[in-house]
């Protein structure tokens, strides 16, 4: 990791060759928009303390994208690239001041077809979901954070969520189709990435171009149903998920399972799990309604909850319970809460799950989202820790990795110490015809050096 | 099984009660309406020799349905249900004479709605399919028979095909909702059975009451691209299948995968897959289409044949070579040959199909479907086996069983010697009260004595 200090620059020559450009130069606002989510970590925070941009600019098209470009490589400035900032891991907070690239202004959805969409980076998920579904269709996957998230910011900076368990992560291969991006060269260029192309960008946390569009898939936008299921044990619950997960004639986009007290904090919904109880919080298509009581039962569980699609787009929504929006509600109660990411080995019988549950007790309280991975049904973990100290964290952490449970920490700003363990060769060699300058969201990687 | 010679009954007394409802009598008709494909089992083709039914009654509706059922049993006249006769196991084939009951004239579909469509028995799949996709729908999954088979016929005794790569097979939770029968009981019942209930009626061929409106889930209609892809290995071949299986961001219809010389068969696409390659159809969405070079060339295959979703409307499907359809193109060209049905173990390397493939070389041709099967995607074999004799496919047979590959035999007419090994207790108890004389489909339980 650099620390090497910022080369200081001229910000008023910086700001005069911006001219015709939103800019927003007043501290406090400066200061909000160099910031994330990453207050869910105990151990991000102090690192990220005081972090913040010189000057955030605010672009409304390609062409002004490209004179930032230009000017900043001219002047030596980093640049942080931020959608809505939603992101957990300090992704969008500059370690080295400069720009922060405020994309939200360019929120235009290109065009949607059955199957397809194209936006531009700052469109919300919502924004695309309400315009996809006019036509039958929706984003195949979003994290609970998409009434506010943008797609650049998802891309850059996210994973997957709400739908994984059907189309698995953003990841894999086919759920992103294209991105356009503009360089950080002496002559910036704008460069259209297709296919497995599109791998040398996603999910590099802004340090390789600067996305300006996307092309995603769409999957059906279904009707809907959101489901509360309650359990006296874990386990029953846990399984249940598997088997529903398993139930490949039952279109599902969302199984949450959580251990009790986790529901606790779900105030909204308070009133259908009762106390010491487990829940399972789903979101179903209504054709695979009717046949939800005989699994439930199968499981020892009680439906406590349910809505229909038309009555689901009311009031609160289940998905925004899920995921990070888990932590979020926790965290609204006590701040002394974080939590994990976690990959449990593929196994129809949830033995680690299990071991996990017993092994941590309360200190670990366990919230499980059902995906697919690779072609399998797994549940992915993002467990409620009640912090101690960094040193606790990590012991946690290690002991899932020592008994094979896949940790993406979320405890880390450095790309090879999340998920990724390492940053991927071709993505290095991308950046480096992409961002000769290393002034893309420097010092975010073990190994690339912050050259100015 | 039982062997008690069918009671005589008067044909021209039943016939004079069936008034006013179309029958036929003409000899070589009622012979012909007797048949079905089990033709491609050279053990059942003797076994099955001369079995005819008496006369065919074709109801044109419910009450029709009613006054035949009210009839035969009247007259203890066992009633052999049919659709358009696609089925391989001789199930519509009636062993005790009797009445054919053709269903194809209850051709109406009932409603489709956005997920779920409702129709009578004798509705042709493809029928359904064109009317679904004007609102964006169409069938999960087909048979490659669906320009003919009927609704009623696929749920009696077909259980999946083109599409259960995605949704699995009709067995599982959630891909049937509702059927609707007419009983054999002295004064015949309408019954509605709905949600898991219709585990009762499905796949039992036709011996648990008179199918005769269907309930069925439908899945989005992508617009559906035709690819060939070939190997100069089988394995790279078969593993190129099991990980385009796998991807769960690409959207697939249907995965085969035939082992050389299986693809010489394939008239129509000859000119396609050159002498001693392997080959792979598939069925696509076209937003998963540009991710596919990637994979492919991953698995050092070529992409020999591509056809977009509106071109493969017209034409030669390419759907219409795979599963047992792949039997019938070999068959027409070589009468020696047999099949297989089976599924091998979940397994990603296919370590299974690898050793089967080597094992027995050109004797048992390779042909594997790719399915989800439980949550997982495993390949299903429905092999070509060159013929010899009885004794040796039963040992071709036994040997795949022995090393943990479930086989599915095609070559009885017994439900419980096929798939099923075992009757369902459900279906047993629910048989027993709705048709009380055991007339329904004689003889194909070794369980069920047939009691006239």
């Amino acid at each position: 990791m650099t620390t090497t200090p910022v080369k200081s620059f001229d910000l008023d020559a910086l700001t005069a060759s911006l001219e015709g450009i939103e800019i927003i130069t007043e501290p406090s606002q400066v200061a909000k928009l160099s910031q994330d989510y990453h207050t869910f970590s105990p151990v991000l925070v102090p690192k990220l303390e005081g972090k913040v941009g010189d000057i955030v600019v605010r672009p409304a098209n390609e062409a002004e994208v490209l004179k930032v470009a230009a000017t900043c490589v001219k002047h030596r400035v980093p640049v942080t690239v931020r959608g809505a900032g939603t992101g957990n891991y300090g992704q969008c907070v500059p370690l080295h001041g400069g720009v922060i690239l405020d994309m939200t202004r360019m929120h235009e959805i290109r065009w949607v077809k059955p199957g397809i969409a194209r936006v531009e980076a700052g469109v919300k998920l919502a924004a695309l979901d309400k315009k996809a579904r006019e036509i039958g269709w929706e984003m195949r996957m979003t994290p609970s954070t998409y009434r506010t998230a943008t797609m650049g910011g998802f891309i850059a900076g996210g994973s997957g969520g709400i739908g994984s368990i059907q189309y698995g992560f953003l990841a894999d291969r086919g759920n992103l189709l294209a991105l356009q991006i503009v360089t950080m060269e002496d002559e910036p260029r704008v460069i259209e990435l297709r296919g497995d192309d599109v791998q040398k960008v996603k999910h590099a946390w802004g340090i390789n171009g600067i996305i300006t569009e996307i092309e995603i898939p769409l999957g059906p936008a279904y009707p809907w149903a959101e489901v509360i299921v309650t359990f006296p044990e874990f386990m029953a619950a846990a399984r249940f998920g598997q088997a529903l997960g398993d139930a490949d004639g039952m279109i599902k986009k969302e199984i949450s399972i959580f251990a009790s007290p986790i529901p606790d904090y779900f105030a909204a919904f308070r009133e259908y799990i009762p106390d010491e109880t487990h829940a399972a919080l789903l979101i179903l298509a209504e054709p695979s309604l009717e046949l939800l009581p005989g699994l439930v039962e199968q499981y020892g569980g009680k439906i406590t909850y349910q809505k229909t699609a038309t009555d689901a787009g009311k009031g609160t929504h289940l998905g925004e319970f899920t995921w990070n929006h888990t932590t979020l509600h926790a965290r609204s109660e006590d701040t002394s809460i974080t939590y994990l990411q976690s990959t449990f080995p593929a196994d129809k019988n949830l033995q680690m799950v299990e071991h996990m549950y017993h092994h941590f007790g309360d200190e670990v309280m366990m919230h499980l989202e059902f995906t697919r991975v690779n072609g399998t049904v797994v549940p992915v973990g993002l467990q409620l820790v009640r912090y101690t100290s960094e040193e606790r964290l990590n012991e946690i952490i290690h002991y899932h990795e020592e008994q094979g449970v896949f940790i993406a920490n979320p405890h880390t700003y450095i790309i090879e110490d999340s998920g990724r363990k390492v940053i991927d060769p071709e993505q290095l060699k991308f950046k480096e015809m992409v961002d000769p300058y290393g002034l893309m969201n420097p010092g975010k990687s073990k190994v690339l050096e912050f050259k100015i």
